[in-house]
């Protein structure tokens, strides 16, 4: 008898009809034999009309309370999918965070998870009943509800997977797995069966929207074998073990014959180029730039800079996500005495895109690749950050899904066009 | 420095604007130098909206399940009360059902309130911070989330009140207090200053939908002062200690001097009558009716039984709620061999009349002027129930209007019409 976490959405949950489609689904793992938990979101909109509700209250809302508010998106449809399986004849219950209990630290609003009991679950599961767990949320000490921040029911997922050493921890979305890059740009990408955690990690952040970068950070660290399938199959699918999504596993479940020099193109629209000009080329000037970003909580991601001029200055540029840019010009502005730069300038027609693979680990020649195909299309490249399992580059945003294209058939990523 | 608690039903709850009109004068109470707890009802026609949910995904829900999708209503509001409260200045947190607790029986959706315990909400209330407290819900053993019941929030701010020793309970509702009778039927109904728990479960009970039955007699057992006052006036209304809502007291604050031999008339068009025809007239018959109707738990009200007839049976008449009547004629068909009935007759168009007032236990004679004053009118009497304090009657539904202006008339209960 096997374990498995089986998490669903929020569109996948939007109404009774869905959720009735959701608990036959659960059905069918159940007579297969296997002890189910499935973790859920709250229906479409839900959070949203809640979070909203929260800043209408108050822009400055008490996270304690706004926590409160909005765990209880999760709390309906727990309930609501409880309901929904005894219908079907499926025993069930439903765990909220405080029940089971989910214990997080007290960072309101965007909590970790610590511990989760499993006892009462255990228990639970051994007579025969499906625990539904709504995502997002646990307890802190003193017995106050906290959420995980936005897309945490991904990491609820995994959480659970781990503490219940399931055998897999399904996550079904509205795609139908993990693709070499965005199929809407490159018609030819194709589904990978198989993805490691670095790689899945690599891709996530930089843009392929699949799974909450905190849950496959989660998974690499507890080992726990994540597969991502779509909810949109019907009842005559095959069942979930023999499904064609993703499976997001350990660089040591990929065989020889699966591994790929590079594994997917990702590109990422929401980013900004920030460069200050004339910055002095002397000791402590680059910690003059970073440290008041640093303290602002803004991530910088590439940088990039310049040989000093003959003047004794240098240029430095560098990216903040898009949503900071305001923040990072306001911090740099006050800064502007202590760093002593002449000019700042920024852009926000750029993209990142970068070819992900652990099989550049072991061959040379992987940005070399990147930089001649891009060239020879005459895609000017601003900024360069490597990885071990990563290469990255900055470019103007109009040449986004050209270099995404030339790219993937530059690495042999597209797919066979079978003969008509 | 007093204790009070303030209760907000589902209109007053609807919406961020209405949510900080209620958080303004809870503000006004605690810079009075009160203690205060608030208990909140869900925003209006959300409760129903999450009933409809687990109705849609199951006929035959677990009401374990469908407490726990529908206390999320609550949940919402107590979270966003503290938001606005705090917005404003006054320190304030929710507690939960099951964060305080509220311990309650596991007869999920319609749990009734054991105890509370205090001693946090007693440290959070020194500490100064209002107490916001969602109506409707507590936890039974097991932690497993409870509801009350429709309408259970009255119950719930009466339940705290008790506990935590409050001066008083203040409900704010979509009326300014308790009439004499209906102000839409009879314009010159008086409001009234003060009314006995008495009084009040038989107003409520037979129609003055101002509170709920089971808080009052809450109220009633644990000797809790309500006042109830409407929730429409605006800042510069008086405080809530001064203000003219109806006090809802024990009998011994009612001075001889307020004493009214009648302080209502109330009237119900929510039942239904059901008459038996030819029952045998023999020991046991009318058990074989009333048995069969209290093991459905259909409560019956106003009982006739006709002298027997010379064939030796007997014709027995009694009303039930109109939500039971189908339920009712179910019962009685199955049963009809055993209670030996000729005919099953049944009347929707009936109302029942009933005045009300702790003055009649000391004088005789109201029953005969309510008697006198229908019969004057032509209005037929088709069945009579009497209590201490309450004599009612059930007549043809067209004439509801009338009986209860000429009974407000000749029980000079009519408001003087000051001279323009």
């Amino acid at each position: 008898m096997a374990r498995i976490v089986m998490k669903f959405g929020g569109t996948s949950m939007a109404g009774i009809e869905r959720i009735r489609t959701v608990a036959a689904r659960v059905k069918r793992e159940v007579e297969a034999g296997n002890q189910v938990a499935v973790v859920v979101s709250a229906m479409a909109g839900e959070t949203d009309r809640l979070v909203g509700f929260c800043r209408e209250a108050s822009a400055l809302y008490d996270p304690r309370e706004y926590d409160v508010v909005v765990s209880s998106g999760e709390q309906v449809t727990s309930g609501l999918l409880a309901i929904a399986l005894q219908a079907i004849g499926v025993p069930a219950r439903s765990w909220l965070g405080w029940q089971l209990p989910i214990h997080t630290s007290d960072a309101f609003s965007r909590a970790r998870i610590g511990t989760i009991d499993t006892e009462a679950l255990d228990a639970s599961l051994a007579r025969g009943e499906v625990a539904v767990i709504p995502g997002f949320q646990g307890v802190a000490e003193g017995d106050r509800i906290t959420t995980l921040g936005r897309g945490g029911s991904d990491t609820s997922a995994v959480a659970v997977a781990a503490a219940m050493k399931a055998e897999r921890c399904d996550i079904y979305t509205d795609v139908d797995g993990v693709y070499t890059t965005d199929p809407r740009i490159v018609p030819r990408a194709r589904k990978l069966a198989r993805v490691t955690y670095e790689e899945m990690l690599e891709l996530a952040s930089v843009g392929a929207k699949v799974l909450q970068t905190r849950s496959v950070g989660l998974a690499m660290k507890e080992n726990v074998r994540v597969q991502v399938l779509s909810s949109f199959t019907g009842d005559d699918a095959p069942m979930a073990d023999t499904l064609p999504g993703t499976m997001i596993v350990g660089e040591e479940e990929i065989t020889d014959v699966e591994r790929q020099l590079i594994t997917g193109i990702a590109h990422d629209k929401n980013e900004a180029k920030i460069t200050l000009a004339a910055v002095p080329d002397k000791p402590g000037a680059v910690a003059s730039v970073f440290g008041p970003l640093a303290e602002a909580g803004i991530n910088v991601d590439m940088i990039v800079q310049n040989i000093a001029h003959s003047t004794g200055s240098t240029d430095v540029t560098f990216t903040v996500p898009s949503a900071d840019l305001a923040r990072s010009l306001d911090v740099l502005g006050q800064a502007k005495a202590t760093i002593g730069y002449d000019k700042l300038v920024h852009d926000t027609r750029v993209a990142k895109i970068s070819v992900v693979g652990v099989g550049m680990r072991s061959h040379a020649g992987v940005a070399s690749t990147m930089f001649t195909t891009l060239g020879e299309r005459g895609i000017n490249i601003q900024a360069i950050t490597t990885s071990e399992i990563k290469v990255s580059v900055l470019i103007e945003e109009d040449y986004t899904e050209l270099a995404v294209r030339v790219l993937h058939t530059a690495y042999g990523l597209d797919a066979e066009v079978e003969a008509a």
